[in-house]
């Protein structure tokens, strides 16, 4: 399974029973927590996503509706007995603001908290089935978007590199699988060693907030979903361009222009309560385009 | 009206539907929010309460279930263009906490905030119609209940200050409600150099979290409603001990010891799903005691 549920679609504050953003990338066995806005451990509740099952939480800017949500899930995962470890990529502040706020409590998690400063586009996460890269986006404060790639299998065998490693062909398919090897001595052989990825497999592109950019359309290329913000609505556009947002012809001219297989919008600004007129809008140019609605899976296909 | 509205009654994070904690208390046009955990922007909106009429929150303590929604709730009071002055008060460590959330959204807040940071016992508001005192209690963290009074009208006149301050013995009964005087020349005379408060008016004692202490009764004495925590049943009274906070009995014991007129129990444990056993035990030392549910607002009569 690979797809993306909606915890939280609203911008800058709650309203209409719309939740500030977050949202959690199912992949296979992970799971990617990317934003964490306010009451977001109550929406992970609600939506009966397993949190143990979260290790990796992506926060792409420090506006609080993308952020304020994390620290009351970061501390309840301690007061239920969390152990394993949790990694968090953001920008470099957020370490600051949760060191102090654990620091005043005199609270010392029973698991280890490893974080990643966000400093450049790059890549975040790799591992033998998926990887995890960031871009950044025109914001008003340093802000990164999230592409979750699926590597494809089975992955290609290096026979030169698996040989001098020793490997019995028997365990190729197993390689193939992006399992690692253990030699008899108990050396393990990274299965990227001794293999390669296949065409790549389906993604996913999270956009965060922007300004209409057309190169992200560069970036975003051929990805299977894109989320792209439309705060606005298209007679906003100024109001748009002004607080650094997009609108929704803006995210749809994105999508058509890389080629994506669907748009899914979302971060609706509080002045709408209606919904249906920004996928009326986005329909009109990029027809593959649905609602980022709270409570809702969307699968990666 | 003189009232308590609850707004969150559990301890630690959310579970079966409650909230963290955050309570607002209504004295004639003032609203004051007195603690403020993850959602309490939420739950202000559920109930109805005018967000625009808080002028001062008191926060208890720096653990999260008592300010995790701290930060949400000032910026979105900025993001709804906010003009007037905000007073929050809170251990020191607030502030650096606050500041540092505010600096990294590059977020400049349209209105005033004051911070007045608690380091001890006393008087942290005084106005001719109320006052609020702050008080320490034992736990794990520094840590401080808070006690609302209103002062009892008519307040009695210093005749002697009243002639020498050259006010007209025809505005005394404007003194008498509270009211300052302003001279020809536009000299403001205050209330309370004028005049001194009447016998105790009605009283409301928040104890915050706690561990037992029959201290605690000699500071709530005779208030007219106390809320207490009991985070745990009876037969728990050795966890409750471990972890600096208090059981129904103790609660009920100090509301005995102190005769205050009505106790309020909240700050229950997300290990109960049944809140009826508190109700059970406190009342069988204490008849005169509610349970605080959420939405529900408790006349202080």
């Amino acid at each position: 399974m690979f797809g993306v549920t909606i915890l939280g679609n609203n911008s800058a504050l709650p309203a209409y029973d719309r939740h500030p953003t977050a949202q959690v990338v199912t992949l296979h066995e992970q799971l990617f927590l990317i934003d964490c806005g306010e009451g977001t451990q109550v929406q992970l509740a609600r939506y009966k996503v397993k949190r143990g099952r979260i290790n990796h939480i992506f926060i792409s800017h420090l506006h609080g509706d993308h952020y304020f949500g994390l620290i009351g899930l970061i501390t309840s995962m301690g007061l239920l007995g969390r152990e394993q470890d949790l990694h968090i990529y953001g920008p470099a502040p957020l370490k600051a603001i949760i060191d102090l706020q654990l620091e005043v409590a005199a609270t010392t998690l029973p698991f280890t908290l490893h974080f990643h400063a966000i400093e450049g586009s790059g890549l975040l996460v790799d591992h033998p089935k998926y990887s995890v890269t960031c871009f950044a986006t025109q914001h008003r404060i340093p802000c990164y978007g999230f592409i979750i790639r699926e590597k494809k299998k089975p992955r290609k065998i290096l026979k030169e590199a698996a040989i001098q490693h020793g490997i019995p062909a028997v365990y190729y398919e197993r390689l193939k699988n992006g399992d690692d090897y253990e030699t008899r001595d108990g050396q393990i052989i990274k299965n990227e060693w001794v293999t390669f990825a296949n065409t790549p497999g389906r993604s996913y592109a999270y956009s965060a907030d922007t300004i209409y950019d057309p190169q992200l359309a560069d970036i975003t290329k051929d990805v299977t979903l894109l989320y792209h913000e439309t705060t606005y609505l298209q007679d906003q556009s100024d109001r748009a361009a002004a607080r650094f947002h997009s609108t929704t012809l803006q995210a749809a001219s994105i999508a058509r222009d890389a080629c994506v297989k669907r748009l899914l919008i979302g971060h609706f600004s509080s002045k709408y309560e209606e919904l249906s007129p920004f996928l009326t809008e986005a329909c009109s140019l990029f027809p593959d385009t649905e609602l980022a609605l709270e409570g809702t899976t969307y699968l990666i296909l």
